[in-house]
């Protein structure tokens, strides 16, 4: 009993549409200003399977704030830096609490769970500062993110870097608080600096979904054949994923979804699922966990609909 | 470039040879007595392919104290009973604590976080229980196990169990504490009782492994054709050993492993690669984080020289 | 500017008035069903000053449950036992957290933080319990009750003693946990009984402020000559009492009224002001902490009429 | 049985000549370089008694860093000047933690538990601070600190605040966590700035004993007649130091010594005798809780000769 391959265009195309129709749609992150002027309404997908071929429903097009989905790259940026010796800094463990939580870190001794809450992600961003400038460092930091999305467009949305940075007391203390234990090296405005404005890149569905090519391919991007990293270094960022990449809410997300991911409260995730297509969603409005509400639901239901779940056949 | 199929047989026997060779064993577990007497230069490895190919290496006959490997099963027994019911008493998601923590139950109204830590197989067990004495509940689980397995020698270590009775204070205030919140329904000494009795069931990595194939297929046993449970049940259970199995080291064993799994304090791993092979390893000595030293060493081995990680080809 | 003293008879007669009059009387105990009975509208004060006289009143000879209020006799009798070594079993700091919170005991390896919260309590129980049958050790607690208030007739009160035990999960709870590091010593039901039935005496404010006085007067029963305790016991007692006597609320307490105190959940509240009285309040109503509203309210209007502030002039 | 008075001055030698002897004297304060540099041999006391008689026994007269000791007298200011408005933004709890822990603060919406761990104080400076710049709100507590001690020749050390300034990254980090709830409503950097600032005011025994005049006589200066504050409100900050002021060995502090008392990590300690005595005293080797080791032995001694306890006879 063989089930014929379903279209993968026809999919999400239905998709976008279920999705554009539901009345629940979360919540908007209200803690960032400027992001909570965001339309409610918007929803996007892109997927890029391993053929190269482009299924893409919604708001594909619209750049959104990718928030903390720019520490997926981050963390590949900085592995390529210092390689394990990243882990002194950071773990590798789910953290059990909010993304914003400090209080494991009272706990363990200033060192974050994981490369994915907002913590390890500021640490993250401290091995990519060290010995330069705030500006170089952000500027290598887009380079990857244009050389990875092929697109030299993706810009940083200043208005929101600048939003957080005025209101970001929360990743002030935690960035503080590392930086007591030696966590933190850099000027703490320096690290909080690039850390807010790498947040703020803005990225279409599509743009993201090409970004990530390179981890559901073997850590090489399967059109040009670059290698971004080796593959035994995709499927470790691609297990951080699985189990820390939505916050409190990563077990749900494995659940449910069975796909790598890692969500931003911009409302975007980026999922991967390995040997078959990188994906990217984007609906604004969030869940309790702050992952995208909606963005979620229609990851499910592509995974259910191609049978795409790492868990089973 | 292909590259040819790695020979599961040889490549087994080689860990097994590796493994018994290494000097560095972990600790064997102190807090249960009985448990304290295994040899801890013992190791055993069994692989149960797709097509039904047995690759065993080391000490794979020898039965060992199952212990919270046994979770996996009763968290299948207790969805087949009373389905997505289950979650009203117990969460999805790692925890972030030790294995037999308590704190997260005060924040968290006496609901664990996940069916794989102690408090929740407790609940998971207590649901097993409901309307039963206990030797009933404890005579179907044993039942299930021996059907999984295919195999009626399977049996209860009843040295083991009564040793865990007498020494078990902190999984008696676990169950207290949860029978306070309304989340143990059961007499909490019915409910250790049973969970005493289904963690002291003493299988060889064999028979374990026989009993993992309906994860690894589907939720059906890939020989006699049985549907054991849904495959979308299936997928379930495995994210959520991927997530949680391996208490506060899951995220360690994901980035390490790359495939879901369960440990116990006895030193066995059950592992499972979707729709390639059921997996038991078995070494006594224990790492930090309660799992099994050289279990998770080679697993790891095992799934890099077959290419087995969920996480990428 | 001398002012006359204040008429002390007329005083507590003033307050007993005025506290009966109020309709704000928080909530009587619900978790312990016996208790859940008791009329929330009753009052009682007794204060028996330096030189015997006693000044009472509202309901001050009804016989009410004393419950944690036991715990300064129970720490007396250990103290008397084994002297300073009891505080290798339990600390002399205010807990931060609630009554019944096990999450201290995680952190600090099962030593409770002060013998007045339900832990502390549970081992200086065990201690006072120490090669006894818990039938003695209760005799024994009883006994010392009754030769402190010279009143023979003081009893256990069997009712809510059994119904604490047949609903007393989280005292289980903590008693296992403490077991677990071996800071409970004897079987966890003798200690837990034992400990429920002397939280179940009952006692009318006259007699709890007569089984004070020796707080109140440098370990010495004035009437008698007795010596209870040295004066610098005494000292200690009261020291406890003022930095953890109610819970997550000493720090209220000690705010307010400015003097050493014991609460129960039955309402009951034992008083001390050095070298002047011995007092017992009555209500059943609860604050948010669990210590009596009313008999709180009734003690800040009693040290202001009366200037017996430890604090100050 | 009448015992004759001590002589008050012959028992400060006697204990500054005891304590000079010792060898155990705790450890320098090392987190702050300035204050590491210390003479960790210095031991001071200075008694006032309600008569005006002065009392002093070895390095009397040399200023040292008063730190948190002046969180007394902060408290004090802000409550001159929004009264029990502070309540809404602090709370008056012992706090169960370290001096400088952040997890209650994530437990409890960002409000402190009290005025004196440094998350407390550091609201409380910012109620001082409002509306002012940063420099004004700090002449003002210099001169609240040289109106009680009426000496004008108190400074601030520089040296030592800068120190902070450049180090302070775990008061920053709770500044900032505050400030994200609303707690703290100044810049964070200015609030900080202050704090630093009379955290670093230097004073000697002498000179603090005579500042604390007030809290010991209801809150009037007895020898120039002066009401600082209410005799009600001496009392409650009293008690805030009673219960508070000696961070997590609070408990500890009360139970030794039986006075009100609020210490610094520069070796200091203020202490009150109600209607008896102000004292101060120095040695800055601290005991594990972060509080003066020779200081705390200083004053159990005193109060056990002079029999000032609040606690008893």
């Amino acid at each position: 009993m063989i089930k014929p391959e379903p279209d993968l265009a026809l999919v999400v195309r239905e998709i976008a549409e279920e999705m554009q129709a539901r009345s629940d749609r979360g919540d908007v992150a209200g803690y960032i200003p400027e992001l909570a002027r965001v339309d409610p309404n918007a929803f996007g997908m892109v997927v890029i399977a391993a053929d190269g071929q482009i299924a893409a429903g919604g708001d594909s097009e619209q750049p959104f704030s990718i928030q903390s989905v720019s520490k997926v790259f981050t963390l590949t940026l900085a592995l390529g830096k210092v390689g394990d010796r990243l882990w002194r800094r950071v773990g590798r463990e789910p953290s059990g609490t909010a993304f914003n939580s400090i209080v494991q870190l009272e706990r363990e001794n200033g060192v974050p769970r994981n490369p994915f809450i907002n913590a390890g992600a500021l640490a993250v961003t401290d091995v990519i500062l060290s010995g330069h400038q705030p500006r170089e460092a952000l500027g290598e930091i887009l380079r990857f993110m244009r050389f990875l999305a092929d697109d030299v467009s993706i810009v940083i949305d200043e208005g929101v870097a600048g939003s957080e940075q005025r209101t970001g007391f929360r990743n002030a203390a935690l960035a503080n608080y590392m930086r007591s234990f030696g966590v933190i090296e850099n000027p703490v405005d320096f690290t909080l600096g690039v850390y807010f404005h790498h947040c703020a890149i803005a990225m279409s569905c599509r743009q993201l979904a090409m970004a990530g090519r390179f981890l559901a391919h073997g850590g090489r991007n399967p059109e040009t054949g670059h290698n971004v990293v080796t593959p035994e270094r995709a499927r470790r960022i691609n297990a951080l994923m699985l189990t820390c990449g939505h916050y409190d809410g990563s077990g749900e997300f494995a659940y449910r979804v069975g796909l790598p991911g890692k969500s931003g409260v911009g409302g975007g995730i980026l999922a991967v699922a390995p040997g078959k297509a990188s994906i990217a969603v984007w609906s604004p409005g969030l869940d309790a966990s702050g992952n995208s509400h909606l963005g979620r639901i229609a990851l499910e239901a592509l995974t259910r609909r191609m049978g795409w779940s790492i868990f089973g056949a």
